[in-house]
């Protein structure tokens, strides 16, 4: 099928077969008709490489054998062709190097969440950004949800006046019994994931949540990590009280051990004079809380919202629009971001400031010292 | 971007700027790779049409003035490189003659709902259909819902016991005052939407639900059809009592007044031994009663679900999929149909069905007596 | 305990041990300690009326034979002693003997619902209560939570418009398989029941509610009414489309043999402007929707919330009143009837009503014309 | 109204005009016919206990000037008269000087929580309560829930699991601002609320909560104490990680200043092969998790639950019961406790609990150490 010019094209690194997140960012990067997937390394192996790539029905020649050799590959062609973009979909020890190269051969990178396998890694990151002058993304997937922006919005206008608590959760049950799959196995292994498993995994995105919704930096974290389940390397469990810029206070959950708990990323914010909730699993409601007036719920894609958050919806009121459509998002985001030279949503400081989350919560849990600092 | 040839291939009529339903369509059929959209006549209006199709990527010379030319320049076309089937998004007084010139031309047919602007239409078309020989299916975008299948499976296997009682309501509010845009216009107007205006929408649709949940036809209706906002020419409302097979009995109501609704299309199903509770707007549950136990609630892409509504999902539990997805599942459905040769899940049948029950409702509401049979 | 003389007296008719609501009564009556059980008729056995007398603390000379020696032994004691009123907790068929006996030996009667056996008896005891000159109420217990209150209020204060469509349901599954207990029994013989089982024991609360929040009388009903389990002698389930005053459309269904529902009670109304959402199951919840806003929940106990509907509770927001609570309202409304010589909100005239309705359901499922008119 | 032997009788200390909790206790002592009121010390000031008295029907010689007379004046009584337990519902301050008195002079005590003061004073009391041989209880309210009780029946007989971690909340907003009114007064008043404000308030609730849903001592606490209203004294806010025995975890929130929220008390424990949720607000409901089957809706009254919960329950499955039955089965309990000599539910051993509680809470506060022992 032809496209216009202004479509943007991307390779992807990793997300071969038995891979998980590798589909959603395809899907999620398909939905719009404006962003083609034209080159990848999907795996260090060269059958699941081709086979891969052959599905997608993509040109053999693209469907390179590393990412070194990709991004040597695609800059030979003529610009017209190449990609634009490379997105990383590896397991976290890979999103350092992968991004360096595709920087340093002169390609926008959008990488999948954590920026980095560690703190130390993710300041380089940060410094080889910059020099690069190219546009650099996190799909923290969250923040594509319209009504997460709209509360954002809200908070931004003062419409719950200044905010006094947060309390933030990210709850899942599916590693509270040993699993032994590809999802689990880097995930729980730290020369993959990193120091932290469940913190960095999931406990990340509801920093990166409790962030952009009040617009206020966490400085300071006592948390207390668990690991649950025997023989496991990682945590799987923890929470920590935080504080904020500005006297704001408040609790930070994740969990992957409790039992029934499919994807539970909810946060609740409250000001001197309202409130708002969110809850992921459902995320076309926003609840907004008032000192003497009934509770609303605000809908997706109504009318009342902010145009910004309308702009982002797909479909009319009662068309429940989820997670592939928040991912979108992100892309469309991203795309914009290349257009026009612009920052996007969540970009390399985001991804030094989750990291320095993780470091501040791994300390803090081995310490008895209450408040660390998170120091980005 | 290349494709193999396993990608089917679909022009479009219906769906130039301004358009609703189109676009929805068009998202829907990209989402998963596997459909193409390569011609389409989009507007009777030149400049529409040509502006869509540019937007879209389309080869300018498969932007045709309308419908008749498009048959005959891709039934020109070698067959490597012609569209498979057409998806037709007009109003509904145009869905039978694209239908009608689509397969007698030799394309499949993908129609959005109702199949035709009245029964007699649908009649024909079902003659049409059969001597065709091609794949013919309808966009009841809410069987695309996984957990609907679900919901039929359990009840095929005697999970809910012989059934007894159905409550099903399409309720929206988008009308409850005089509304002055695209959308509303054709809706309301005879000539485009034919003789019911809610029910031929949205009534249909709740029609349809429940005789694919519960695997029964329905044979009777009373009903009682309503403008409520002065000056319409089209119920925007209405109720209907109903009988199906076997006893079965109900109610079901579509409305379009019902202020601060969105699209609350809902169903609730009771048999000897159970009942089975799903909501459009919350698609990820269903909720699943018995005579001594605790009522359950199923979540969408769990491993304790049917394999073949696993399939269906895209991503694991707790990321919610909806509209788009489940539309997506339709086109995903109709491509397979076409590839096996096999019936897609809505056909000319339910089509026909649909036309015949709007009729009935329509003699019933202007009768005094009750029980209307539903002949199709 | 003594009490002061301002404490209202009352006597009961029926309420034996193995009753359920004569418990729920005494309950409910005792609950704000202005109404005191002085004497009773419990049980036609002598055994049974004098152990339940005893174990409410009762003299044991005002623990009755009969409901005829009642009224002759209360009225023969002190006025300043005897029992103000009589509250009638039989089965249906005793209702109209015992209120008739009550009233024209001038005690005031609270009868549980429905009025009577039948019209013809309804319309009879209306014209005793009018000639006693003593006050009557029936307990139509869903009347007596606040929000339902406020619901009327705002509807009556024009707050969701000219009223167009009313859902209203009561449904149960306590009886989707045969059930064998003295509760199933007398509810499901005609002799005691009267001529509807499910409509006469709960679609009567439901014809009352719609009734009682919209202001308006129900005028048509198109009724299909059911025996679902084998051997019941009475309707088990039924739905009827109905007509209201002033063009109001809608549906009304009550069901014993939805399995999984335990008392669902619900009303949902639509005016040109708004709409209310109402559900016994979680009474301190009033959902109000509007054509351009978000959609308020209302909570129950609020400063919002007007004064009338706030001076029924009796605890602050957030503490769950429930059904007993709403019964003791209405024995508080009908001891102010009493003190006040006012009319309780519950009176003959809705007890006939009720009847009324009954009956013309019973008429319309037996016939195939399809509205008939209620007589009341 | 006369009165079986077996009635249990009680005086109340605090509850004049104008209090809150009094009439709570007096709406859940009288609820069920087996409690009476026959004297009090409603207040100090001489005219609010007279009117306070009169209005209740009591004997103007059991109306006493203060809790001391009381004591006095009610052992004087012969037995068959006399009150049998003192139920405490004053500000806290008071507590412990009643509980003092009562208990030598050979009355049992029902007492408003927090028990004492401070933890010294709690020490206090277990030393009197246990040299006295009387009964000692403390409404903590939320336990008179069934479902709290059937939550801890599923957790003791294993049907969860080893307990890992728990999440305990108990939110209001109605201190989000100034407030002036009785109630806010003293509960800001170190002098007559202790060294806590909301944590002594409500926090205890949710401790008491946790340990009683999992059987298990809360250890330690790592504190946060806030006050978010300029001028309080007291904190309004504060959060807690905690551990408890048996390497269980977890974080507890109370908070007074989340606009919009009402009396959100909520508990979520998960164990190694299943999970327990349950909200104040929605008291009928118990949620509860598998590890590989569907999440279940455990419902008030239902023939599944256990006897003991369903023995509660004053009404059948779907007739809400709500904050007034979990008091009133409170007073059910201690009545219990005193006919049999047993210990209530909550006895004084959770009153030192509570308050060392609180005081570690106010420890962990000041201090950067982490990790403060609860030491009762």
């Amino acid at each position: 099928m032809a496209r216009e010019n202004s479509v943007i094209k991307y390779g992807m690194v990793g997300g071969g077969q038995g891979a998980f997140i590798g589909e959603v960012h395809r899907l999620a990067a398909r939905l719009d008709g404006k962003i083609d997937l034209v080159c990848g390394a999907f795996s260090r192996d060269a059958d699941n490489c081709k086979t891969t790539g052959a599905a997608l029905g993509l040109d053999p020649s693209r469907c390179y054998a590393d990412f070194e050799a990709m991004m040597v590959g695609e800059a030979a062609r003529p610009e017209s062709e190449r990609m634009d973009f490379v997105s990383i979909v590896t397991p976290n020890h890979v999103h350092f190097p992968v991004a360096k190269a595709a920087l340093e051969a002169g390609f926008h990178v959008l990488s999948d969440k954590p920026a980095t396998l560690n703190l130390k890694e993710a300041k380089q990151l940060r410094k080889i950004v910059k020099a690069s002058g190219k546009s650099y993304g996190l799909t923290h997937t969250y923040l594509g949800y319209p009504l997460v922006g709209e509360a954002r919005g809200i908070i931004e206008a003062g419409g719950i006046g200044k905010v006094r608590k947060v309390f933030v959760e990210y709850i899942q049950g599916w590693l509270a019994t040993e699993v032994d799959n590809k999802q689990a196995d880097w995930r729980t292994d730290p020369a993959r994931s990193g120091g932290s498993g469940c913190m960095g995994d999931i406990g990340t995105h509801a920093h990166n949540l409790a962030e952009f919704i009040t617009g206020k930096r966490m400085t300071h974290v006592a948390a207390d990590l668990s690991i649950f389940v025997d023989g496991r390397r990682l945590d799987d469990d923890g929470s920590a009280l935080f504080r904020m810029e500005d006297g704001i206070k408040g609790t930070l959950s994740a969990s992957q051990i409790c039992v029934g708990n499919e994807n539970s990323l909810s946060i609740r914010v409250y000001g001197e004079t309202g409130g708002l909730e969110w809850h992921q699993e459902e995320p076309n409601t926003l609840t907004r809380t008032y000192l003497d007036k009934p509770t609303e719920i605000l809908r997706a894609a109504n009318g009342y919202l902010s145009q910004g958050a309308q702009d982002w919806f797909r479909t009319p009121p009662g068309h429940p629009e989820g997670y592939l459509e928040a991912f979108a998002n992100c892309y469309l985001d991203f795309a914009k971001a290349i257009q026009t030279n612009g920052g996007s949503t969540t970009g390399i400081e985001a991804g030094v400031r989750g990291m320095a989350f993780v470091e501040a919560l791994l300390t803090s849990s081995k310490k008895n010292s209450k408040w660390i600092e998170i120091k980005s």
